[in-house]
């Protein structure tokens, strides 16, 4: 069955079928509660793409637009794409879900940054990602893993 | 036996210790190959805190105070602790580590922010912690709690 990657839209059922990925947080639960309390229209748009397979939602990431002025990750400093939550459920593993997502996230064309959970990083390698250089203040907890278009390098140490 | 919050010192033996720990990550690889290519000297200060049961370093966590002007958290606006990598070795658990660790960064009497991981929001209610309010473009993929020392308020919406 050919899939394809859509936008998520904020309504209930969405939000139903958020609830069967392991990532499901204080992001999802703030969603759920402006959509009760009618603080986001049912319909919105979300930051939020997945595949569905059938009528089941068996993949999904979000995907934001982060300013130029926000960028610490790349040279030359230009808009990038912050890449999170990124799963797929565990009875659809290796179909290529995953990197469905990603060649999604690629074709912007814009340099992408996510943080890699652990035991993941062969996945994003594989992607063609690379760990960013490690800078504490900056990443804290997290495992900066960037992809890099044409013509775009990580940017080189304070 | 009496146990003790310290503070972790970068040398081989750590970083023995830290392989124990599910969330070792870019940071630990980072600091293994600073002290190889003897960017940091042996025994320098990290950011981890830990407890020796024994001989054995069986829970840690990272602590950093972030400067007033990073906090887009708390009200008033003022230096607060970032909390990370509070993990406690799977046969040392539900035997307090978790909470002397935490108590210990409470005891400087600034807010703290952390992210939880899934599955651990009870604990950090527990331990006094609340979710913050989520605001996508500061949080992303995180799921913030943050625990308010007396005068302290979560910042309000912009």
């Amino acid at each position: 069955m050919p899939t394809k990657v859509e936008r998520l839209l904020i309504n209930f059922r969405t939000l139903e079928e958020f609830k069967k990925f392991k990532a499901y947080g204080i992001q999802e639960l703030s969603m759920l509660e402006d959509l009760e309390n009618n603080m986001v229209e049912n319909n919105s748009e979300s930051p939020f793409y997945g595949i569905y397979y059938g009528d089941e939602l068996v993949a999904r990431m979000s995907l934001y637009r982060a300013d130029a002025k926000y960028d610490y990750y790349f040279e030359p400093k230009q808009d990038y794409l912050q890449l999170w939550k990124l799963e797929v459920l565990n009875s659809f593993r290796n179909r290529g879900f995953g990197k469905q997502l990603v060649d999604f996230a690629k074709s912007f064309n814009l340099p992408i940054k996510t943080n890699a959970r652990i035991n993941s990083h062969g996945f994003w390698e594989k992607q063609g990602f690379q760990p960013a250089t490690y800078e504490m203040e900056r990443d804290f907890g997290e495992n900066p893993f960037i992809w890099l278009p044409e013509g775009v390098q990580e940017k080189s140490e304070d």
